[in-house]
């Protein structure tokens, strides 16, 4: 089959139109905004034109359908609030692509998804989430957005559209391009990251309370102030880990809240988060183990009460060995020094969909690693790059994908 | 002259009652609120028994004025939100009796005052800050407390009660006694502290910024986290201090605010307060000296840009020689193994009457070193002693304050 690279690009300027804003080529397309509706139908027509049967489900996911059992490519057309033009759209248009020079080729069946909410305006991968079942249709519908709408008041602006829920059974394996939104690749000079694993996230809430106190009178040495117990859990914690992670293991002190907050009075409160990911499950429990035992010696030696909130989580997700195999070795074949493998740090809809069939993900570069911006781009090189690379692997996925079905 | 124990705790207890709140001996009577008016209305009646002429000035400061040039005894009977019975109220009631002993005996002539809104709803010391002429009755005017009520608006409610401004000239000297609202003489086991000077105070905004990141996505290594930044800033300046600070040196990170301050987002920027205080002007600068250059330090190497915004200050001011002295030798009489001379780390409002006379200050001890909560108390035995060393001191407090003059 031969895919068409001019047209692959100007579907994904004609779809950029769909929002367009802010500086360079930023979006602003929310999941159920104006501009995501209308981006949504323009692609019904270009699925048409695809020979794909094009489907709607009930939370607004799009479905481009092959005949019969086939491979599923795509990701998410919805963005940040301020975001960027290729964070999904690249997914469901390369997808597009591959489905449209497959049709032509007379085979073999690719389908195509762009799933809804994938940027987390009521939750997180909400439309795939909804669809393999991780989060219930009932349970979604109460969530709202920050500014009080329900996730059933918003899906409501689609219910026109909407059809059915696809049967997943229909699918032998799925594939998801993106923006690797760090810097690895960039920073490399490759163009290609065959994804091993997506992390798994532990983030839980920590409370650290000693003595609210006056800021003159209260000397140094019998102070118990929360701000200080949590700088010394910080210093020890950075400490600690190192024995324990790997340089792609991440933490994450990103909000805190000092109580009462007053330049004159020593802080008796503290409620900060505490986020961590890693690949594997094993190590995310050790470093669980470490922020505790930390958390709990520190508040120990500077006399603080210590509690844990509830700790919420998604378990690390490894990419089919088959699909995976497909894209190396096509990476492989094409840009033999341009490639690597690579774990995914961030979240994507393929999280979800691992849990109802084989799936893999794959990464072009993200220009200084920005993504979440106005100024998130990848080189027209790279992109190209990207399809050729899915391209030369469509035959070795979809065969893998019937195996292993 | 001969004070009374006895008479002086009872007015101690009947002052209490207006406002008497929450637990313990706690007391709600914030500047110009009902209950603080009627407490001072009610203090004009025992000024006017112990033979004083009653006067308010127009912000509500009380006078209770002996015949003649005089030694001015008080402090203020205004409490915090959520105060106890003797922050500022001892030093009124100790004056009262003081001034009552004295003309019983026909002399020396002592004077008394509880100035208004000590505890800041409206500023800081804000009755006695005017009345020294550190800020104008103009300015104050326009001060509003959290409430949104402005300081105009607030001591319109005492206009029919308000007189002329008292002279300062009358007065030879200025002697406050107040709870110590730290622990050093309840740790001590010791009940009068003889304050030789009240600290100076710098306070400043310091702003870091580095940049907002996925927090997913963004290796450890690359990141230029807002909050790891404040952390190693707050571990350095801490080791740095040591070797220029004394133990009664303080300084506090009270207020921090991370942006955007999502869990799963490196935050790119902080804005935190610090504030220090010591009672020696040449060490306030070199903690600000050690304070800028650890920032800048450790922006450097963390690649984050600095800036301090305005600092605010009040210098440190010296207690009077011959005050000072005429009150440490009575406790040297009185109790030789039960005081000690030490530093006031809190404001108060001698720190502006110092600047009109010499003035002096004496502590008693605060239970566990609490103050502005209801939980507030002294000892009786503690109380006592106080008014019994200052009523000693008092034909050198009157010799020594007319001699300076």
């Amino acid at each position: 089959m031969q895919v068409n690279g001019e047209r692959f690009l100007k579907d994904l300027h004609d779809l950029r139109v769909f929002g367009a804003s802010g500086v360079g080529k930023g979006v602003v397309r929310p999941a159920y905004s104006p501009a995501d509706i209308a981006a949504r139908e323009w692609l019904v027509g270009r699925m048409r034109d695809a020979g794909l049967d094009v489907r709607f489900d009930p939370v607004g996911n799009l479905w481009g359908l092959a005949k019969g059992r086939s491979l599923l490519i795509g990701s998410h057309s919805d963005s940040q609030p301020e975001g960027g033009w290729l964070d999904g759209a690249l997914g469901v248009v390369m997808g597009l692509e591959l489905a449209r020079a497959a049709n032509e080729a007379g085979g073999p069946a690719i389908s195509v998804v762009s799933f809804q909410d994938e940027e987390g305006r009521f939750g997180v991968t909400t439309g795939s989430a909804i669809w393999s079942g991780s989060l219930s249709l009932d349970h979604a519908d109460t969530l709202t957005d920050s500014a009080g709408t329900s996730f059933a008041d918003a899906r409501a602006a689609m219910a026109h559209l909407a059809g059915e829920f696809v049967d997943p059974a229909r699918f032998s394996g799925f594939v998801e391009c993106h923006i690797e939104q760090g810097p690895w690749l960039d920073d490399a000079g490759q163009s290609i990251g065959v994804v091993t694993d997506i992390v798994g996230i532990r983030d839980m809430r920590i409370t650290m309370e000693g003595e609210q106190n006056h800021a003159g009178t209260t000397p140094m040495h019998l102070r118990r102030d929360a701000f200080q117990a949590l700088s010394a859990f910080n210093t020890a914690l950075n400490d600690r880990l190192r024995n324990v992670v790997t340089p792609q293991s991440v933490w994450t002190i990103g909000h805190v809240n000092l109580h009462p907050g007053a330049h004159s009075i020593v802080p008796g409160k503290v409620v900060f988060s505490m986020q961590w990911r890693d690949g594997d499950a094993v190590r995310l429990k050790r470093m669980e183990d470490v922020i505790r035992d930390t958390a709990c010696e520190v508040a120990d030696t500077m006399g603080m009460e210590v509690s844990f909130g509830e700790m919420l989580g998604l378990e690390p997700v490894a990419m089919d060995r088959h699909l995976h195999k497909a894209i190396a070795q096509a990476a492989q074949d094409l840009v033999p020094e341009g490639w690597r493998e690579m774990q995914s740090g961030a979240l994507h809809d393929a999280t979800n969909v691992a849990s109802l069939m084989p799936a893999a993900m794959m990464f072009v570069p993200s220009i200084n690693g920005i993504s979440h911006a106005f100024s998130e781009d990848t080189n027209e090189a790279d992109l190209l790059c990207g399809l050729n690379v899915l391209a030369a692997a469509v035959p070795d996925l979809a065969k893998s994908g019937a195996g292993s079905a």
